[in-house]
């Protein structure tokens, strides 16, 4: 095992996917998120994805040269052409250009087309808080979930992400993808062998199924049921028939390397709390965290990863050697 | 049984107000909304919430005479107050001046503060997508669910709502509300004495009941669990701590005539999808419902309510005759 600072891992991924056809600007922007995923404890979105990344930057799947595009088309909303590269540069551009638009008008949209996969959709919205806005995040992922009663996948997994900045402390950060359970759950039963528990997933006819690699085949069970698919045709058409970014239908893989990129899209709305809320907006937000805090068994949504992030900057992060190794040598 | 038209059931309902208490303009607002909610087979919000309605303005606990107020904060944001009055006259100012507002920022958002029970939900996005906006609502209501692993409700079922213009038919709507089982299931469950199923709800203590007595004095189950939780979580900060209204634990009863008034939340985001999305966007959301609409067993989200609408408006509505008699009857 070895232990990598925060600096020290963000270098290792730069160099890496400069190495793989990546422009400078944009494998800065994709290394810090992908350090931001491993910061949250979200692995699956973090280190785990670089040689999957490397890989779609040498085929030509992920342009890694693309130069993302922003623009103001009315005084609340940015059109974000992330030109079939990583998401992260166009979601950084964003970062960059919405808050201004918000806290001039009040609210912001701002919609990506051509994108890719958008990694820990909390840590997108997180950032906002911090500059003082409430966010929400829309992103749509390839097809996982079919309309409730159906059998083909229209919806991705596709998450919901909020951040709410609070008086003194740490945002609220509240990250939900609508499938009942990870994919990787499925993926990792399918390896071990074992079968999945009942209600997680359907097979391709629209059963319920308990054989992982059927599973795969099928399609993913929303959370709640008939409300969760609701939820998910509310995030497919906000993320992708708003903006008109591929549908999670017609999306491709966000792992393999081959074929046409995802061209998925996300759509972030950044609200200045100051202006509908007045001055004491954010000791609201703060005394909504506290009563929750207050509760012995409850938890404020996004402070586990918070504390992790802080123990992980102090403590190092620690990295498995065979993966250190692999991450080494792509593109040698 | 006795059998109104849609015009007659307005004129009774607006008369019935009248006499109870309420302005002309805000008689005609609520009764548009009751009537809108029986046409959407949502009578939970119909014509049964007459009476406590009328009781509610009769007693003061809601200003049956308010005169909701608007005032324009920043170029895309509109702060409502419904002085403690029915919502429905406040939503309906927002149906005059967000739509402007969006068209010509993109994006906009109003947030109504001092308001009451907002009906359903779908019914007010429905209107915003008809005149051609993507529109989203949330709305809080008094404490129902507790955060995931407490006791205590910090937020009501809090609907969001969710509607999309298609190029040609009748909108997308999404209405959903975030407790697993509306809580009028476990009332009817105590009225015939029959337990509830557990999954449903949590007694005071935080443990499952199957007792429905004990199920209403405790909080009610979010729709999947903990990712339940933290989306009502949001519901709430959006539609009550950003706009300073009263958060569920401090709402009073959308039901009883006592106390003060529930001074609860709604927050409206109006889209303007041709700016962000160009022309062929009604197009997308026509072709997502298609896709839907084209798997057998599945149902496009807001198309039933909208086919029973049209049949209701047809034939009329049924009307039990105590019901009526009750109605008639009221303030008299």
């Amino acid at each position: 095992m070895a232990n990598l600072s925060p600096d020290q891992l963000h270098s290792l991924l730069c160099d890496t996917f400069v190495r793989c056809n990546t422009s400078k600007s944009n494998a800065d922007s994709v290394a810090s998120a992908l350090l931001a995923a491993e910061l949250a404890g979200q692995t699956g979105h973090g280190l785990r994805r670089v040689a999957s990344y490397s890989a779609q930057s040498q085929s030509g799947k992920v342009d890694g040269n693309a130069v993302p595009v922003a623009q103001k088309v009315a005084a609340a909303t940015l059109k974000v052409d992330a030109a079939n590269g990583f998401a992260y540069p166009a979601l950084d551009l964003i970062q960059d250009q919405l808050p201004v638009m918000a806290r001039e008008c009040g609210i912001a949209l701002a919609g990506v087309s051509r994108s890719h996969h958008c990694g820990v959709a909390g840590v997108v919205v997180e950032k906002l808080a911090n500059a003082g806005l409430v966010a929400m995040l829309f992103a749509n992922t390839p097809g996982a979930m079919a309309p409730w009663g159906g059998n083909k996948a229209l919806f991705g997994t596709n998450p919901i992400a909020f951040a709410a900045p609070i008086a003194q402390g740490e945002p609220i950060v509240i990250d939900v993808s609508l499938s009942k359970v990870a994919r990787g759950k499925i993926m990792a039963a399918k390896q071990k062998g074992e079968p999945i528990p009942e209600g997680w997933a359907l097979g391709p006819d629209g059963e319920p199924v308990t054989d992982a690699e059927t599973a795969l085949k099928g399609t993913m069970v929303p959370l709640g049921d008939a409300k969760g698919t609701a939820l998910a045709l509310m995030v497919e058409l906000m993320a992708a028939s708003l903006i008109g970014a591929n549908t999670a239908d017609k999306a491709s893989s966000f792992f393999d390397a081959e074929g046409p990129s995802p061209g998925v899209g996300q759509t972030l709305i950044a609200i200045d709390p100051l202006k509908i809320g007045g001055p004491d907006v954010m000791d609201r937000f703060a005394a909504m965290a506290q009563s929750i805090g207050d509760q012995s068994g409850a938890r404020v949504p996004g402070h586990r990863r918070q504390q992790l992030r802080q123990q992980l900057t102090q403590d190092g992060i620690t990295v498995d050697d065979d993966l250190l190794k692999d991450i080494e040598n792509l593109g040698r």
